[in-house]
């Protein structure tokens, strides 16, 4: 059971930066999230592009809000549970809440905060018969960890960014990148297209437009694919196979955890702190609504302050807070790091 | 007459954001501030500090944070009014607003923004006997353009940062500094302190410690001081004296705009948009008040973000405004310039 102050559900840019306002205020988080990476919608939709409004930064791009955000949180040392979905929550007792997700991992927590976005990310699959079957046995629709890939044969299937860049990248740690994609046309990034032409004409990738994957071969494992192109059916071994579709949001298991729920996202109290119709359970960032909500990464900061006090005030009843200035009182991380402003001087000259 | 979309009061951190996102908005902004210069706090109080608690930003020091929001507002042009306060508002029978400064500046919008902070800075003015008829005739209590003291001789008296920062910086254009404090300990940065020292034994600035400035003289303008050192008074020339012990910072003329005052601050309805008593006058940032209201610079960002949004539609009556995010939709600048994300391309590899 993993235990901690703050229970984050996303690890959204929402959420890394309640880490954040939640340490000023001593309390831990513990953060989940069904993508294997932290960032949301930043690191998963739109990494390599600028923000425009993010205040202060006249321009910065979705994947350096990610690594300024978790550099900013890092000395408060949350934990994280990733690749994992929230899928039930249980009120306990003593008012504390425990969270399973759908691998069994349980978390505990007086204060539950849920920053999830549009909702759990979660793989477009391709209408293959049988392919769940060989789920999690060399077919993997997300990328976790490529070193899982070292001295393998993959083929990669898809026409987007994810399909390009990981066939580029893998091409160093696979055996055999082989990419399929219905069209001879990619969409992506200028630069990830030229590569893959480039790695095709190495020799590195090993590039098959127009085809499709039509079955799954293997005994009990993935041991080959068989594609369509020209008509033609062609049968290539492998070890794994990797659809990457896309990602798409889904509310999912949340919207049965009791919430109110309006247009798909929930119902919180913006006049205080965030919170749900289930006291102790907050709502921020894009998956909460109230009048006049704005889905914008800003909005989710500011959510993320407001809630944290009342997430103060339920872990340490009675205990009153006065707000301090960061400029003023400096940070105190919970690694012994310390960091604080050059006091100013009393010094007599002459 | 200056006339604008949203007559924003204070060009502290929350007004200049104010101006990016009413820019997003099409809606054109003009501020009035007391001080010379924008920043707010951040740059009257502390430019030289880091703060922590800017998300995205492990750490930024103030005036950089000031700059930068100039910076991501600029395409939309802002005008300025600064070194006036805000005075007079008087609605008019279109519905809009006349405000007046104590310059008697005019500017009329049908928005008001009142981003006033804790208010506006007004100088801390040293027990000098006659001192107020001397007022903008050879003494300044705010340095607003340096070069304004282009081969004058200036007394300086203070003991803090602007006092050390202002004489430093003169040495270069004033024909002689001489900087009076009736300590001869000096409280600021260190840097700042050690300066002064050095300059004293150039001879650049003539340092008189500790002593107090008790006495002007001049006809119709200052054309010396009389201060006292070890009980002894020493009267020396001078074309200005610069007293800088300070700037604080008071609610004033807005105090009596008719609006629902709180403590000092003015009572917004959170809830929605911000807006004060008076539709079409809104409060945000430090100045407002509401339930839960913390005093950041991060949740002024918020507040503004959602008032521009009741601005857009007081504005435009019935005109349905839709989200877009900068990233997809980029940034048209009032001054023609364009920013926008990188484009994906649809290429064929082969
Ligand atoms: C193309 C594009 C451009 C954009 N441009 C801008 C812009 O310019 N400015 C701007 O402000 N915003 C922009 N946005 C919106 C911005 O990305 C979102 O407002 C922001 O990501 C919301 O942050 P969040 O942390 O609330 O949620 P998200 O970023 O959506 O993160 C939520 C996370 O929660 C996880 N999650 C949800 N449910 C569960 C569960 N049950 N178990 C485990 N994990 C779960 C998800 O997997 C996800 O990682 C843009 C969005 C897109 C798609
Ligand atoms: C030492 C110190 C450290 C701080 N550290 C932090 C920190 O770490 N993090 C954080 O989030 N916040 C911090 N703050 C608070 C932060 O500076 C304020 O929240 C922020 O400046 C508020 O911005 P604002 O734009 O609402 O108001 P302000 O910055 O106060 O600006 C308001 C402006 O309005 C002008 N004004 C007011 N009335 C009038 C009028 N009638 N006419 C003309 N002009 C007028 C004023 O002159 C002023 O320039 C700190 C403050 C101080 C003093």
């Amino acid at each position: 059971m993993i235990k901690t102050d703050i229970l984050i559900i996303g690890a959204g840019p929402t959420g890394l930066f309640t880490v954040f306002e939640a340490g000023l205020l001593k309390l831990k988080c513990h953060l989940i999230d069904a993508l294997p990476q932290a960032g949301g919608q930043c690191s998963e939709i739109y990494p390599k592009k600028p923000i425009y409004d993010i205040p202060g930064f006249p321009e910065i791009l979705a994947g350096d809000l990610t690594r300024n955000l978790l550099e900013q949180g890092k000395q408060f040392e949350p934990g994280f549970t990733l690749g994992e979905r929230a899928e039930t929550i249980e009120k306990q007792d003593d008012g504390s809440f425990i969270v399973t997700t759908n691998k069994g991992t349980q978390h505990q927590a007086p204060v539950v905060a849920i920053a999830g976005g549009l909702g759990s990310f979660e793989p477009r699959k391709p209408a293959i018969e049988g392919i769940a079957d060989y789920e999690d046995k060399g077919v993997e629709y997300i990328i976790k960890d490529p070193e899982f890939y070292r001295g393998k044969r993959v083929v990669i299937s898809g026409g987007g960014d994810s399909a390009l860049d990981w066939s580029i990248f893998l091409t160093d740690i696979a055996s055999e990148v082989t990419l399929i994609h219905r069209r001879n046309e990619f969409r992506g990034a200028l630069d990830s297209v030229e590569k893959v032409a480039e790695l095709t004409k190495l020799g590195k990738i090993n590039l098959v437009t127009p085809a499709e994957v039509k079955e799954l071969h293997g005994d009990g494992k993935i041991e080959a694919v068989s594609y369509v192109r020209d008509g033609e059916t062609i049968k290539k071994e492998t070890d794994h196979f990797i659809p990457l579709f896309g990602l798409s949001p889904k509310l999912g298991p949340i919207g049965n955890w009791g919430l109110e729920i309006v247009k798909n996202a929930i119902k919180v109290d913006n006049s205080l702190n965030y919170q749900t119709n289930i006291p102790g359970v907050f709502a921020i960032g894009d998956v909460n609504t109230y009048p006049e909500k704005l889905k914008l990464i800003l909005c989710g900061f500011h959510e993320a302050t407001l809630m944290c006090q009342a997430a103060y005030r339920i872990i340490n009843p009675g205990k009153k807070y006065v707000l301090k200035y960061t400029t003023v009182s400096g940070i105190d991380g919970f690694d012994g790091s310390r960091k604080e402003a050059p006091k100013a001087v009393v010094q007599a000259i002459n």
